[in-house]
């Protein structure tokens, strides 16, 4: 069954994905790639920047400062709201999230309704519990030799604000023509209470973001033709089944105050239905509070028309992580072949770690290793992404390549040596056929 | 000449880097890559992935955490000894560095050494000083609901212990030979007391990290082949010349106590020479460290000997800012060409941000333009990194292109309306020759 459980014990077992800081006994919520884990990640991250910026005319990158002037967070309303609602256990003193341990309630949760659930401690079993504070989960740290109010600087909760920030400075440089876009690929930090899930509710995350600027009257166009590319990149380059994949239209009372239409991007994760990304029009709300705590005009004037005004902005949002997730959920399959039981990760193959296995049958007949290591060399010019493989029996290879979603396996035995052709074995579908070497 | 300044100046008129947070009038000791920089960065960081990395085959990526366990800056000794020595005036209450504001004393001055300089405090010109303490440049957080000192964790000061961390998870899950080396990409945090020259100095850098893991016995031989093969990356990937790098064999006395053998890259930068890269065989230091720290036996057996040891390591590391200012500093050039005066940045084919720019003539002429877009659609298929420029007249369109090192711009003309050739002109000489659109 593809639990998240099993996709765990896979992502440790081949070298996906470890628990952070394993060896000191962990880290809560953070997780460190392997070397499988960076394959398939860079990997990730190269198709959405290959597709969203370097394919086209009108985005542009920026890659900015995880610590920022500690005015970005009150402008953008994180130092205010961006917080959780805490409770702690007056008898065992733990510390709660409380729309987490009670049911039927939400973020904004107050004391009283919280009391009025009566939830007894997850810890203790008693029910004694202190006020509802609004806990931040901005990471907070001092910069520079004094350690006080002054110096005090966050670890950025998102990556957009590093994006806005620097809209002014690409207008400035670049003088592109509206509708334009910049883009960002980084590292996020969210102080969870209580990480959970896997990487999915870590404390920090890789967001790729994009801003796209428009003329307020051309958002609905916008809007559409984001949505379906967000739709082409995520069916056909990240290749998650359509039917796992919900456009949910966030109603109007769920919206940001100031969003006219937000779609979250859901995906049926082995847990059950959770958000992938979401594709939020945002008005001029970040620029316009840009301009109010930083007192410049954040105006951009049509060199046609003349006309100035602030743009609108459109915002598709993806985490790294949660996309990893549903890539490795879509792809992993327990399945019976010939009446053998298997784990495959049937991943497309622009994303698979490692397109070839080379092997050579015995890995003590030295002229099926030389042979293997010469296919091998010449496969691995040509792909990059060949790995060698003689270890144990052919049979346990094949286990492994399939685990880490190998397409193909090719195997060097002794009619190789006669006449030049290799078995070749698809990952899918576990056949087999022989294949000239010349024709690899 | 070019002076830091110069550089400073073109990175932000063309949009390399900005400082950080500008539009809030900055974060000191950030800087925010724009459009520019961050494809100047990628390619960067992608050749040195390639080719460290994805050409070998004994070498294995991570992607750890920033914030990990507090045990781990224990073992590796950051805890107690990465510090500055700070000292603050008594008459207006301003902090130093000791050894920045001080001629001819360490970073290890005593408050005695200090006072004996007799230095005036740079702000308030008196003599009046506090004693000498160790300010711990980890920048310093706290995880979870809990403020306390259970809670605190740092962001990592360097790459290194997210590999030496990950190196039991490596060798459980990929059973490699010796030798073999993890490679690591990601950001580093230091708390300077005053980050300056640019981005040699600053809060947050990206390092490229290797630790190759070898046998005892074997280190010297591994040593040179990584100290050559870090110089052809540099010289012959990078485009560094020969004659600005110079290795610099760190003394005994200068060493870490366990390395027996440090050579130190430096780079004759605009403002002088400074550390470029370091390469260290670093003993068994770090991972009897972390065996020490953690419990957790750390030792390698050899498959065919079974002979049973902590592995010896050798660390070549490297900071992306300080590779991007010494290739920038490498090609920025000031120079006359038939009387005019122009800036270029002769930056090599691999690394320049577009290989090409097309234009069109004249951006009047609707004839021109669309040929000029047939071109540019053609070649950006083929070449993705394809710039277009319409802007002003072409004199100005060569000077911003040779400001941002693209090293062919190809202008559509009247001509090419007639034989479908084209000008291509060289950014380095300058020289235009015309060529068959079908030859491009
Ligand atoms: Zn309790
Ligand atoms: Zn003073």
């Amino acid at each position: 069954m593809n639990s998240l459980e099993n996709i765990v014990s896979l992502c440790k077992r081949r070298g996906f994905i470890f628990p952070g800081s394993d060896v000191y006994g962990g880290m809560a919520g953070t997780w460190d790639y392997g070397p499988l884990g960076i394959m398939l990640k860079k990997k990730i991250m190269d198709a959405w920047w290959g597709y969203f910026v370097e394919q086209r005319d009108n985005m542009y990158g920026v890659d900015a400062a995880i610590i920022m002037n500690p005015k970005t967070w009150v402008a953008s309303g994180h130092t205010a709201t961006f917080a959780d609602p805490l409770v702690e256990c007056k008898e065992c003193k733990s510390r709660f999230r409380a729309d987490k341990i009670a049911d039927g309630i939400s973020e904004s949760v107050t004391t009283e309704q919280f009391l009025a659930t009566h939830t007894k401690c997850p810890v203790c079993g008693k029910e004694n519990w202190g006020p509802i504070r609004k806990f931040n989960m901005m990471f907070k740290t001092h910069v520079g030799a004094v350690d006080d109010d002054s110096s005090i600087a966050y670890l950025r909760p998102e990556t957009a604000q590093g994006i806005f920030t620097n809209y002014k400075n690409v207008i400035d440089t670049i003088y592109p023509n509206l509708p334009f876009g910049i883009a960002q690929q980084g590292k996020a930090f969210r102080n969870e209470i209580s990480p959970r899930d896997f990487i999915l509710r870590d404390r920090e995350c890789t967001q790729m973001e994009i801003e796209y600027f428009v003329h307020p009257d051309t958002w609905q166009e916008n809007f559409e033709k984001l949505l379906s590319e967000n739709h082409h990149f995520l069916e056909k380059i990240m290749g998650l089944s359509k039917d796992k994949l919900h456009d949910y239209e966030v109603p109007a009372d769920d919206r940001a105050h100031y969003s006219k239409r937000t779609v979250d991007f859901m995906f049926d994760y082995p847990n059950g239905q959770e958000e992938l990304m979401g594709l939020a029009y945002r008005t001029d709300f970040d620029l316009a509070n840009i301009e109010r705590e930083s007192g410049k005009s954040m105006e951009y004037r049509d060199k046609v028309t003349g006309e100035t005004f602030i743009p609108h902005v459109i915002e598709p949002s993806i985490g790294v992580e949660r996309l990893f997730l549903a890539i490795l959920s879509n792809s992993y399959i327990e399945e019976e072949i010939d009446g053998n039981k298997r784990i495959v990760l049937k991943l497309p193959e622009n994303l698979a770690p490692h397109k070839f296995c080379v092997s050579p049958l015995l890995k003590n007949k030295p002229e099926l290793v030389a042979k293997a290591k010469e296919v091998y060399d010449q496969l691995r010019i040509k792909y990059t992404y060949v790995t060698w493989d003689d270890s144990g029996n052919i049979g346990k290879r094949y286990r492994k390549q399939d685990e880490i979603g190998t397409p193909k396996c090719i195997v060097v035995d002794f009619d190789t040596l006669e006449d030049n052709t290799v078995t070749v074995r698809d990952r899918d579908t576990t056949k087999q056929i022989r294949v000239d070497i010349a024709d690899l």
